[in-house]
């Protein structure tokens, strides 16, 4: 059951681009595989000829981007989060091979509110610890190792290609009735975990930044529905009014 | 069993490419996915400084390019030739998708003499009928269908990690012995075909270009091995022997 308004729940992402070119070419890829959504964090220099130039027949793309100050402004909505990575990280993060998506991709598609973010690195640095982090998955395109570097409108085209290929071979289930929780509501989960930990003097423990980051990667990895979301965070303000009672 | 000097055995071929810089994109992107051969055919302008820039670390890859004035120059050792479309032709031709490539690769790989070639057309205007008529099969990159115009360099990364992927995951039987025709051992065939009909009128009929079209598609599906283009070329030897004696 393929439907071509799936392909407006994607939203392909790029962080901090230098080139306009490459803003220009990864537009183009996107159309070219039916995808029209477009999002520039704190572009270098856009709107700019060049890219415009590079988006032959794609203007339209460039035209509607969104452009945001910030990753998280831009993820607000999200209910899946994938970040390209070529390095390997000091905490492992769930991550999938291009051609491993659909398994991810299925799931996710099904719920009624479903907005799937990709997204992409800085040309040169790739994307901050702090931005994979806010990712569900990280994607690593296989390359040969000893020359791993793939231009940024050409990794767009990759991964514009599998989903495509994904989407259009994807056998949905008709109900879609499920509602995942977004990457904000994500937050306030893992925020309200780390301001409970810290009224419980959790922090004081050794190294406190990877006990945070290792809790973001657990809620990440958990995925909780709506429900769950609300448990925990019942939980959570239960464990509060129990230390405000005791100071 | 994966065999790292099966890359070697592929060449991507650019015909009449303009802009210089898709050839320094393309031999990136060919370098990204482990291939090293590129071949251009007359080329507009190369070697050109914005090739090598737009190559970064590939510029081994340009260096070591070969630059040919015909396509058919450039296939002389093929036993393998897919040709990028994105239209429909007159005279439809075996097709694949970019997805289907492992049917036929595998086969292609287990000869002794493999030598893969993939062809790209002109940014304009792809590749002449002629040219796609040397391929053994076309390959169409799927894409929405309102805008198929892609990029060429990102026709060859596509192309290149469907490759990678497929050469990676592929089941190589040991023994490689078997030898496949080469490009020019079929055009030889083809000829022969030719000078046979031709020698008795079979050309006076009507639509007599078609009729020649039609026999390259049937001899290039065939597939024929060295010892069936043996027999073939005997037979029409000896249709040759027989129309001389009669004149």
């Amino acid at each position: 059951m393929f439907d071509s308004s799936l392909k407006n729940k994607f939203n392909f992402i790029l962080v901090e681009p230098s080139h306009p070119g490459n803003i220009g070419a990864a537009a183009r890829a996107i159309k070219n595989m039916g995808f029209t959504n477009l999002s520039l964090i704190n572009p270098k220099d856009f709107p700019n000829e060049d890219a415009f130039y590079r988006a032959k027949g794609a203007k339209d793309i460039l035209e509607n981007a969104k452009i945001y100050e910030k990753l998280s402004n831009a993820l607000k909505d999200a209910t899946l989060i994938f970040g390209t990575s070529a390095r390997t990280r000091t905490i492992p993060w769930p991550t999938k091979t291009s051609s491993e998506l659909s398994i991810v991709l299925k799931k996710a598609l099904e719920s009624s509110n479903a907005k799937v973010c990709l997204v992409f690195g800085r040309e040169i640095s790739g994307l901050s610890n702090e931005e994979l982090q806010m990712c569900d998955y990280h994607i690593k395109i296989p390359t040969d190792e000893d020359f791993s570097s793939i231009n940024l409108s050409h990794a767009v085209q990759i991964i514009s290609y599998v989903l495509k290929m994904e989407i259009d071979s994807i056998d949905l289930l008709p109900e879609m009735e499920n509602e995942s929780p977004t990457f904000q509501e994500n937050e306030y989960l893992i925020d309200h975990f780390d301001q409970v930990m810290k009224k419980m003097d959790f922090y004081d423990q050794e190294n406190p930044k990877q006990v945070k980051t290792r809790m973001r990667r657990l809620i990440k990895r958990l995925k909780p529905d709506k429900l769950e979301t609300g448990i925990l965070r019942g939980f959570l303000a239960k464990i509060e009014q129990v230390l405000n009672k005791k100071n």
